[in-house]
């Protein structure tokens, strides 16, 4: 059997990190941490459905009025820009503002970053303003880290392993945990790059599983703040969650998006912190790796 | 088996309110009353599926330009603040106006009324402007009625049961009948206090069940109000419609969100009038009690 | 066993035109057609959804700054008018504008039209803008046309038979292809028109599956556009795909419309060209028809 040499090369033993990352579900989940969401208004009820579901609770709060003062009260900030109305980018301006003079970390899911002018744009100012967190797809954190083709985007079918090193970059440039999803997750920050491999293709038939998992991360890196656990480790345990959830519908209902959806809401609550570590497969990669 | 002090020394006979609440449920399938919400983004469609199922018709009728008209034709409006945008707001207050011209009876819902200043304002304002139904937590009631804690908001571990006192002023001040939603639900309107006991904590895991509530007490009302049928029942019964429909759901998938989700919607359209009077317990609060 | 004469006088033998809407079928899978949606947000969810199991790429591009462009790169446009923000309103007519620079065919739904005198406005201001389909219901389809009774809208019981001579016309005023929803439904171009029954009665206790329908013509007229293939069969083909999954999804939970709703987005997935033309009766009316 052979391994794919590319990705084989850069992985080393099955992560210790385990410990760590159980230790971020638990706190996750007996905190319920407050997550507020800026959100597109396609996957906004997914989103506070798989929250409630997996421990957290979100709070749709996105208007200019009332963005800065909810940050202040929240665990965790999402800004996702998917369906960006003018009234909502300056509600992510009052709440990124909150956020920074609250010390809550916020996470930036910069969605179709490099296809659409106006709202890489928006990416690009935003993610100064210190993100604990960027998670997208390989092309998004391609283009923030302005890589390769002189930041007028990467096409859709990159390769998360072909972005390691762009992600390394951007991580540097803002100081955020940079994590990119694809079939393999890289988790990556400073010289430290986690690979979460688990989930089902089925995922990429419900529409807002991915933007769910920004939302998740909000709600692991704000717990893991408070306890005193690691950023790292908590964004690697919000991926697994979702993998294992993923993985767990999959195995019953893989070729039936609708099903599938229903499947992967129940699984998020029910796996416990051991099911989900037993459902996903973690590895470090090696210090100093091509990435 | 030890009774609850707190609530049972207010609690009467069993209601003789059956009859009444037999027939609001039957007045209002039988008349498919057209509902106009004005509602937050999160739940707009589970809010209009589950009108559908519950045997209502849902119209997501919200800007400026027409909300005024559309309260005309209209049998009930919803008025929730959830995810109040500008252009949502002035169409609020459109709808509220083009309901008062034209007797139309309108429910306020008052999401996270004292957690934040500026809806908080906005709904001080309106609920002068005789809503027909006031529906909320205990919280979201406390603050409106200015209680206790001068106004500033009670926060969200209060029960009903605190807030009976509060509610009925909130029904004197405005002349709505005022409902609080918990593990029991409390119907508030002059002396009249109607407890209902019946759904399933999973309902609380299911994002949209409360919001949609508030839009199916607006069915209820304006198909009650058509037939010539006392208000206070007819909210009385959309609390136990949707109550019942999380019992027999809960019954069947407690632990799990997803497909209790799915199994409540189908419930509300199954069950019938009869059905869900067996589901769920009605109870009058006695004549002159500490409320 | 007496037919219903309205209908069947003016129908002919069986469609020969099954082979070709099994091409667009096929055309439509193997190319998954980028959909921009400007749709309401009631229904963006599960049109998102609904497209993906169905064999499509949705995109809910709809902001003014967006709009324009990406209309130069979708394969199709919907522009459905269900909760008309303004701001909605001037990205529609940004997305009808790159839409027809760069040739790409864009669909009309006039949700409501009739009724509310704001977005009936818009609707006839844009069907001037050369829409490739125009899709709408019975009632719908006769204010655009401005049949009968001058313009102002007929009621919500019309049926599709007696909107055909009225979408005739509007075919022939706007060089649009006419889709009527119904309990059967009707395609109309020029002189030929091709009725499609099938689905289930419980599609319409679903919220969003006629939404979604008018996103799926936009994903089968684009492709077919691509393809060489001829537009009417197309839309034919979108419908059948519609109701056969409805079929489907009602053979086996008929009466609940949470489950069906779930069946529905499975059978959508699943069904195969030749279960889909299996599953639904295709006829074409007479040449020289009453229509």
């Amino acid at each position: 059997m052979q391994e794919h040499a590319h990705i084989s090369a850069r992985l080393d033993a099955p992560s210790d990190s385990s410990t760590a990352v159980l230790a971020a579900i638990t706190a996750m989940r007996d905190t319920t941490p407050l997550v507020q969401c800026l959100t597109n208004t396609v996957v906004s009820n997914i989103t506070a459905n798989a929250l409630l579901a997996a421990g957290a609770a979100p709070a749709m709060c996105d208007t200019p009025a009332e963005s800065y003062d909810f940050a202040q009260i929240a665990t965790g900030v999402l800004v996702n820009g998917g369906t960006p109305s003018a009234e909502q980018y300056e509600g992510m301006r009052q709440a990124i503002a909150g956020a920074k003079d609250a010390g809550t970390p916020w996470v930036l899911d910069p969605v179709a970053a490099g296809a659409l002018t106006a709202r890489t744009d928006f990416y690009r100012e935003v993610m100064q303003l210190s993100p604990a967190v960027i998670r997208g797809n390989a092309s998004e954190i391609g283009v923030l880290a302005g890589s390769g083709r002189g930041g007028r985007g990467v096409d859709a079918t990159d390769k998360a392993e072909d972005v390691l090193a762009a992600a390394r970059v951007l991580s540097q440039q803002t100081g955020a945990t940079v994590a990119i999803s694809g079939v393999v997750d890289y988790i990556v920050a400073g010289d430290r790059v986690t690979a979460v491999e688990g989930g089902h293709p089925t995922m990429a038939q419900v529409i807002g599983t991915g933007c769910f998992l920004g939302a998740l991360v909000a709600a692991y890196a704000g717990a893991a703040l408070a306890a005193g656990l690691d950023r790292h480790d908590a964004v690697v345990a919000a991926h697994a969650h979702t993998a294992a959830a993923g993985s767990v519908a999959g195995s019953l209902y893989a070729t039936k998006p609708g099903s599938f959806a229903v499947a992967w809401l129940d699984a998020l609550a029910e796996l416990s912190a051991e099911q989900i570590l037993g459902r996903v497969s973690l590895r470090e990669l090696k210090a100093g790796g091509q990435a």
